[in-house]
């Protein structure tokens, strides 16, 4: 057995059963081991950022990591940016980067780069595999890296000549750590805090966000009064009818200031202090407001469902949570096409278990509110502010979860950073509807313009933040991939697509045009 | 003045006048400034490794550099597999980076990344700008390290806060080095060389491919009998009828050292000795033959031009080079679609002083001798190894050279990674023919997991391996960005087409079916 294989075995022995990648001449011999071994589901992305997106999509979904295979660095580097948003995600991902043979990097060949320093920044855990010997354990430690909690980037660098020695041995899962659990004294302090009268806030992010941390939130709200809170940049939240209610950190800046200002506590699980996103002249980074007590429960990696629910027992919260939110869904709204009415379709519609990936940027705004009381479902957002993550993602989520139907929701600008996860779409059959919020513009960029104290916008700012000269045309885009799509020109329209197309079980792309 | 109008006037009175761009709010006061700034022609790419490819396009072309303006580290990121072309080709380039306000950074926002950590490798000279007083001057040393010989990639990271702070001033530009002179007893060891009875090659690379060092060059050659050959990985070259003849060094392996077996001494002019672009089992990656003795000339950055001069008139050349290749060019022939007839086609149609920007792999391995005696144009390559860089190269060849029409040949793998670029040649209308020719696979891989020892393919191999299912509609997908497409059959279809494109002063997309 060679390097590569006792690779592809360790890492379906470990669980991993799925790989996305664009290989090249370095990963051949990977290549050629998934014909030798069963278990490993094999998926082709024509450019890294559909690669390592897609990746972090199951990752999030199947709560398990799936590897990436790039090649050399330009492959990591292409795939860097979904990377990013993966690890801010905190998603367990396996990153899988090819590297020349050992003897070959001194010749300074084309393709040669130093792969390590890039990746190093957007890993958890990194390591340079050097004999085909250890490869199998470098990959079990790689597994193990992944997979503990919060879930981790765990870069494995493989020369070819690992790859294609004799003398590969799978290797065992050394155990998985558990999640350590805070302290008794940080859980007492939280205890007290909801217990003095003064208004708090719970701010939750990353797994936090999931059963069966969610519900001990909820119960711990439901005891003391107070108020639940999603990080802005949350990776994924398990929501709608019968869940918890949390309400989301805003985007904009005197929005959340506006949500936050309120509270004279704060308690932080799973997420850090909220921050700005960007930085504007004579305003505060910081929005926590003064004088707001702040407290971690639980940070990252701690235990936070078991801290929530050691909080909830002291707390002496009800076991059955009772303050959830209604099913509550409006009719489809007919007429022209506005955010609202939008928003309002896609409340109406969707279908229970859905899977939303969310980068619908400023048109999407109102979604979250409008699908409140919609049948339970996900909703995954882009943690890392890195654009071009909604169509991958989508890819990711649907092969972690084919019991689900996936909405994926995109702005047009962002959209087209990974457009190429489309035809992976087509590949691999995904039922996911894509739509595209077709703006013709950067419309965040022209908020954030104003903010910085651009003044007017003249010709030259005004082309960078334009994109509709010429315009997209995303069902020709579409098309070209394999991608059956349809523009819409009013609400109904919209609504007859989208329900077409979550019935499809295939892909479908909708161009909205605004 | 704030930091960012001194920085764009600083540019443009360095010669700095485009600047390609896909900017965010850490970029708005560059983008404000250029409002207030003549000068500076921004252009718009929808992803970053479309901005980074059209700067190399223009730095080749132009002999000078443009900007590009990325946003933050996932926008550099995605920009850094065509960087890492440019600084393979040695293409000059100041590489512009925006970074969050220095007192945000502290607060881990969700876009914050090690900017400099990925930009090192990629940066011959790096910069972090921390006063808005100093912006200036940091621009005019960027200027003066980008265009030194032989061409470099000048980083400069922007935080916000520098860009909007006011005490901005704009920077004279400080004397721009000359390349060294080799020293002469290197120049006599080389000319001792060529009067030995023994077979010579003579290497060249980087900008002794380019006037005036190609003529002495060919002088040399005339004189003594010596070869030129240019190094695989080559930038640019001018060639064609007229012009010195010089043979690429092939990419497959056993073909490269068939050509080199001959000799005896190789002389190298701006090349690095020849190797291998990958490493194989039982295979050597040094491509110099056994015995062959290696002597440099001039090393990138030194004044190859003046060495091959000095060489030239030790050896006594004859101040005019006769012996150049002559004009000869076939009728475009018709029929079934072949790789050889596609070539010929090419070479029959290939207006004088075209721009050929060549990433057509497998498809285009015959394009180079069939052109060989076509009118005299320049012929771009991939330097680097990344794939997806053709299209947005051409787009900055076109930029640079308004005066010439493009002629862009790419695989339709390696098109897919960049293929935003076309969407920039639409909004700019941008003289470029864009011939992607879809043999529907990674062909090249094809080729390589044969010479790693793959053994037959297997079905996962294979699927890895072809992306024909679904195929790619070229037409649809130009189509979608704006640009008019066709799909030939034939070709005197081919031929129509290439000659309609070439004619149209616009945007056009020939698909060609393999």
């Amino acid at each position: 057995m060679n390097g590569a294989e006792s690779l592809v075995r360790t890492l379906t022995a470990g669980g991993v059963e799925v790989c996305f990648a664009n290989p090249g001449t370095s990963e051949m011999h990977f290549v050629a081991a998934l014909d030798r071994v069963a278990g490993m589901r094999c998926i082709l992305g024509l450019f890294e950022g559909v690669v390592t997106g897609a990746a972090d999509g199951y990752g999030r979904m199947a709560r398990k990591p799936a590897c990436s295979l790039l090649h050399l660095g330009p492959g990591l580097a292409n795939g860097l940016a979904n990377l990013h948003n993966a690890r801010r995600a905190r998603a367990p991902l396996i990153n899988i980067v090819g590297e020349h043979a050992t003897r070959h990097k001194r010749y300074d060949a084309p393709l040669t780069t130093d792969i390590e320093a890039i990746a190093r920044p957007y890993s958890d855990w990194l390591r340079i595999s050097a004999h085909a010997a250890d490869l199998g354990s470098d990959a079990a430690d790689a597994i193990v890296a992944a997979r503990s909690e919060p879930g981790r980037i765990a870069t494995l660098i493989l020369p070819a000549d690992v790859a294609w020695t004799e003398g590969g041995a799978v290797a065992a899962l050394p155990p998985i750590p558990s999640p350590p659990m805070p302290a008794s004294a940080t859980i007492d302090r939280a205890a007290a805090m909801l217990r003095a009268d003064l208004p708090t806030a719970i701010l939750l992010a990353g797994n936090a966000l999931l059963e069966p941390a969610l519900t001990a939130a909820g119960r711990v709200a439901e005891a003391s009064g107070a108020r639940l809170l999603a990080a802005y940049s949350m990776a994924r939240i398990e929501r709608g009818a019968g869940r918890p209610i949390v309400t989301r950190v805003p985007y904009v800046l005197e929005q959340a200031a506006a949500l936050l200002r309120e509270f004279r506590q704060l308690i932080l699980v799973g997420a850090g202090p909220p921050v700005a996103f960007f930085a504007y002249p004579d305003k505060s980074s910081a929005l926590t407001p003064e004088g707001c007590e702040t407290h971690v429960l639980a940070r990252p990696g701690e235990d936070c469902a078991a801290a929530l629910d050691a909080l909830a027992t002291i707390l002496g919260a009800s076991p059955i949570l009772r303050r959830v939110q209604d099913f509550d869904r409006p009719a489809a709204p007919s007429g022209e096409i506005t955010l609202p009415g939008l928003a309002a379709v896609v409340a109406a519609l969707l279908p229970e278990n859905c899977v939303v990936v969310d980068e619908s940027m400023t048109s999407g705004r109102g979604m979250l509110a409008a699908t409140k009381g919609a049948p339970p479902h996900d909703w995954l957002c882009n943690t890392g502010g890195s654009i071009g993550i909604a169509m991958p993602m989508a890819v990711g989520a649907a092969v972690a979860r084919p019991d689900r139907s996936v909405l994926c929701l995109s702005a047009d600008g962002s959209g087209m950073f990974t457009l190429q996860a489309l035809w992976t779409m087509a590949r691999e059959n995904l039922a996911i509807t894509t739509v595209v919020f077709a703006n013709r513009a950067y419309a965040i960029l022209k908020g954030e313009y104003a903010n910085l104290g651009g003044g007017p916008l003249g010709p030259s700012a005004t082309s960078m933040l334009e994109i509709g000269r010429p315009e997209l045309d995303w069902t020709a885009l579409a098309k070209g991939m394999g991608v059956p799509g349809v523009r819409v020109e009013s609400l109904e329209a919209f609504a007859k697509a989208l329900d077409a197309g979550l019935r499809s079980q295939g892909p479908y792309l909708i161009e909205v045009p605004l």
